[in-house]
């Protein structure tokens, strides 16, 4: 493991993706989403996919000229055309003009449409928990998990995340598939065996063998419920949104598909939280916290450091390899 | 199993609810949504829960004089007192408030606190689906599950109903708990142990044995995912409307609770569903039906009959005990 500040590995960030013709907010806007997934200890959304995000600006399919195209303006609703423009910056633009028009109308929603990955969703939810707003967010991507009973993969693993401005806040940021695919590659490694309900072979059947699983499908959380969860997920993004479904959305780690924008949409849900009270009493958001405590639980997100609070002097790990690859990248774009 | 028609089932439920005092179009409301469930072959929220409400509406625990009151009203948020009424007109009014301003804005949301239970909650998404909606609801309800790892109940069975306006309409209704009681009573009965993940012991401890499943606690789907699925659920609800946290909520089941006001809150969130395309194609609403079927699947809720088919004359089947227990309350009531 190779260790740096997080100041550092924003300022290479953001260098490298200026490099492949992206504007310098918008690099650095994304550059602080990419080592805050790392500072969380999420190596798997951080500068780790920054080598993929790099390659697939410079092939075309990741747009770095792109905007946010306005298309559609109610008052408490804005879709947005991402031009197949880099999801980091995009879905946090998006969450800042929800907040906004949360703050006058109650609830607002805003959507992006054609765009990228955005990293870990759960980045999205906390400007908004830190303004006072419950945060809700969606997303897609390529499908890895078949219906419930089903033979092809349909869904992505259909990520939400929530952020409830409880003291300390709560964060839900989960993906709906049973678990994550580098959870099942870290199996067939060991050679062990995988739990019951995690994947399916590609003809999906129910496997605890790690390596067809490897070829094979991911298992919804929770079976059948799971199953439904996630069509809610791309329901609200892929179906809706557009301009991809899941099954339709090219591979992000596929060299040769990098030319190919993947066309991900995300949805994104503010609400006024202190305006929801039926009796006027907000001391529930204090007492919550202390319920959960108190019957022997862990608030959701409680692990996870505010991005407010993440300071440059913090230091990040990250992989020998991972560590390579920017180098390599570095040489490459001359930064 | 008895037989009767919706007709005449919506007809006696509708008398059974007026006699306790109920307003006669609050209680054909609540009472064609009580029978539906029944249509649907959810029993367990249908006519076997109504000499429940009937106990709660005399003893006080429901008040049948309740109004909507409105506390909260910003233009695309809405938040009613319901004064301890019945649950059911309580959401349907709700949902069609949501949906109102949902045309207007984009999106829309009400809440509901100070309620009480409301049945399936399912039933209140079919009339924005049917307007071209996304409807979204969630409620609480008596506590019954501990937070993951915890030992004492803190959470409801935490349902959420989604409804998407695909052709066939998508609908997602479901509990976050992993099974409902119903299905551990139907294993303690047999004398069958439990799946893995089912259920809690009292003190927490994960179990298969039936008979300390129903005196212990439920267990969220899929593990900590689900038990965060849950937190959204409840903070939604109970915590951010409230008055009650689904701790504090009064068993409905429980006689000796009857007069106790259970505080139930719930929240509604409707999106208009047209407006959310990037690209202005609505085609794809259309083809994640197919999509879902060549893959081998089922589309979430293909299964249920749109309220809106349903008819008078179609014929519900009700077990001997609540037909007994309906004819002993008509009795009582003097219909």
């Amino acid at each position: 493991m190779a260790q740096l500040s997080v100041g550092d590995a924003i300022e290479k960030a953001t260098a490298l993706l200026v490099a492949t013709g992206l504007g310098r907010e918008k690099a650095e806007a994304s550059a602080r989403l990419i080592v805050a997934s790392d500072r969380w200890g999420i190596g798997s959304h951080g500068l780790m996919r920054l080598p993929f995000y790099l390659d697939r600006l410079l092939a075309g399919g990741i747009n770095p000229q792109a905007t946010m195209k306005l298309v559609t303006d109610l008052p408490s609703l804005a879709v947005f055309d991402g031009e197949n423009g880099l999801g980091h910056w995009q879905l946090q633009m998006a969450a800042d003009e929800a907040a906004s028009r949360a703050k006058v109308n109650g609830i607002a929603a805003v959507g992006v449409g054609r765009s990228a990955h955005c990293g870990a969703l759960g980045l999205y939810v906390w400007p908004m928990v830190n303004q006072g707003l419950v945060g809700i967010a969606f997303s897609t991507g390529p499908a890895v998990m078949p219906p419930w009973g089903g033979n092809e993969p349909i869904l992505s693993t259909s990520p939400m995340a929530a952020g409830i401005p409880t003291t300390p806040p709560t964060i839900v940021d989960l993906a709906t598939s049973a678990v994550a695919r580098g959870k099942i590659a870290a199996k067939a490694q060991a050679g062990d065996p995988l739990d019951p309900g995690w994947a399916f072979t590609k003809e999906g059947v129910p496997t605890l063998d790690a390596k067809e699983a490897l070829v094979g499908m991911l298992a919804p959380l929770g079976g059948v419920k799971g199953y439904a969860i996630a069509v809610l997920v791309e329901s609200l993004t892929g179906v809706l949104i557009g301009p991809s479904m899941a099954k339709d959305i090219p591979d992000m780690f596929a060299a040769d598909q990098a030319a190919l924008p993947q066309g991900i949409s995300h949805f994104v849900i503010a609400i006024d939280a202190e305006k929801l009270s039926v009796d006027g009493d907000h001391s529930r958001l204090d007492k919550f916290p202390e319920v959960v405590t108190e019957a022997g639980g862990r608030l959701p997100g409680s692990g996870r450091v505010n991005p407010d609070d993440i300071t440059d002097a913090d230091v990040i790990s990250i992989t020998d390899q991972v560590a390579e690859q920017i180098s390599h990248w570095s040489t490459k774009l001359g930064i």
